[in-house]
């Protein structure tokens, strides 16, 4: 576990919170020669949680379910109205009607932290609603890719039949693409210039060959149960596969809130660190949950005697590790006012119990 | 053969030369107040030649071979620049060694394209270079898709074995995508704020549900050798297929270049003709040519018992087809002066005398 905590720390070390809080400091003091009132205070977060417990922020009355419950169904009306009409053949057809079952299901993650980020930032919920749009379809589009038969072979996604087992392979893979195509159309048809081009960079490099594809390679290539995987080969995937979208969401939607670098940074490490606890919280629950709980088909990963974190380290030693990265994200935090911060405290500690 | 040409004329029919002209022309003199010289000269282009024929503009001593030569060896140069570094997994390096195989053969047309129609408004060749490279790993991304198992089964593309056959199916589903999201990275990225979001809507959208991927669908629906396929399902399957993608690399280019809007529209209308063209010329060729000829095993298409122009209107009427359409393209261009437009013009002529 120090192995991979030095990985990390090495990887976010430029995010330095104090480094940051100076630059920040100084830079609203410089605006127009006018000592401004500052816009962020840098008091910590909820901080001092243990290694190991995984606590919720006592000092709010912040109604998290409620919060997530209403921006999912904001998410799902937008999502509905973002398709474009089909054409007319039954081809097409199928394939739209595939394309709105890819994106009809799931906790809806990537939309809400992208909503979040950008209310943080001072940005309101429609700023954000066509990244968070484009940001679920484009998730979508390597969910079905990812349960292909080639690939995972995964019958259930969110408690249904995966798409292939829907649709076919070839309508699969038509409306994966399309997913991903209206993502980007979505991203560069919705926001001015400057803004469209900067999220379309940020969100097509997250998910390139260097990044998301990147992590879904290895993790493929760790699949083979004779071959030993380190726990830094782990943490790569992880940060790839999960981290990099999450990411991705966090700084689109505080782009398209009008953000500062400084706050697209420290959103930018916060969902790095989140989604290794997430998805680290994933393989625990992999090991732990029912098929009811997880909405697919539990321990497939330890059947295919594939590496996990629970596998490594145990489940006892992941759920510490969950508890350190929960009192880094929220560190990350720290830049912001907690009561604006409180969706993304709130989103790093609901992974962080489910584990 | 009627009923055809009927459909793409009425879809054709708003980019009319003459209302085009009109247009630009009154357009032209209301700048600044100025009457300026017309940037537009609205000299029909070649457009005598008889249907049915394929003859070359012989009004000029333009090489056409050097030119393609040329551009195709800058855009190889380009191309291999453009890929990232690679990460130092063995399954990262694969996925970029798939990567550069899938854009490492081939014709470079819509990269041609896109840079002749930035050279063609006023652009140069550096201008359109990220788009055109764009372009290429996005064609290369839906090869690979297509030559799938799941879809086509191709075993050879450009002579070569096709990507799923050198390097596996996940790292073909992985390296499709990842040159996807690398291409839409390029235009995000190597553009200005509005050049960038224009030219990534226009791609998207042109390779989306209702563009390529619809083509393609639609394409593969009617491999049913029972299915009796119409010439306008033929048509829309190759001007979705086809067309769409060389549409939208002239846009690119055009967008690249600074072109007006009239300028674009014009561009736009010769892509549509001249990718369907191109695609009659390709079912044609697919049922005259040898496999040394195409790069590819000859008769596939009717061995599948499937549709395509040559077996719907027979090679002569394909043909004469064929004929029509180039004085279509080449009256598409009317709008700009002969002596700018010949690349676009031999592209035509180079396409037609395949067949």
């Amino acid at each position: 576990m120090e192995q991979s905590r030095l990985v990390l720390a090495r990887k976010v070390s430029h995010y330095s919170t104090s480094k940051l809080s100076r630059k920040v400091s100084s830079m609203n003091q410089q605006i127009n020669g006018l000592v401004l009132p500052p816009r962020i205070h840098y008091r910590r977060v909820a901080a001092s949680a243990a290694p190991g417990t995984t606590t919720t922020t006592k000092s709010s009355k912040f109604d998290y379910d409620l919060y997530v419950k209403t921006k999912r169904e904001a998410v799902s009306i937008s999502l509905h109205r973002a398709f474009p009409p089909p054409l007319k053949q039954p081809e097409t057809l199928k394939m739209h009607e595939a394309m709105r079952y890819a994106v009809g299901g799931g906790r809806r993650t990537c939309p809400i932290a992208c909503i979040a980020a950008c209310e943080l930032v001072g940005g309101t919920q429609d700023d954000a609603m066509p990244g968070a749009c484009a940001l679920e379809m484009i998730k979508a589009s390597f969910c079905v890719q990812d349960d292909l038969p080639s690939i995972d072979d995964s019958e259930l996604r969110h408690g249904k039949p995966t798409v292939h087992r829907a649709f076919g392979i070839p309508t699969a893979l038509f409306a994966g693409t399309a997913l991903l195509a209206l993502g980007f159309e979505h991203l560069a048809a919705r926001y001015s210039g400057d803004t469209a081009a900067r999220m379309v960079a940020e969100v097509s490099r997250a998910i390139g060959s260097t990044g998301l594809l990147a992590g879904q390679a290895v993790d493929l290539g760790i699949e083979n149960p004779d071959r030993a995987v380190e726990l830094e080969t782990l943490e790569f995937v992880h940060l790839h596969k999960t981290s990099a979208l999450l990411e991705a969401s966090l700084v689109a939607g505080a782009i398209a809130g009008g953000a500062s670098e400084q706050e697209i940074e420290a959103l930018r490490a916060y969902g790095r660190v989140t989604g290794l606890l997430y998805q680290i919280v994933d393989d625990v629950a992999d090991a732990t949950k029912t098929m009811e709980e997880l909405g697919k088909i539990p321990g497939q990963d330890a059947m295919a005697g594939k590496s996990t974190y629970s596998t490594i380290l145990g489940v006892d030693k992941s759920r510490e590790m969950v508890g350190e990265l929960l009192v880094e994200a929220k560190e990350r935090l720290g830049v912001f006012e907690e009561t604006k911060a409180l969706p993304l405290i709130h989103l790093a500690n609901h992974f962080a119990n489910w584990a």
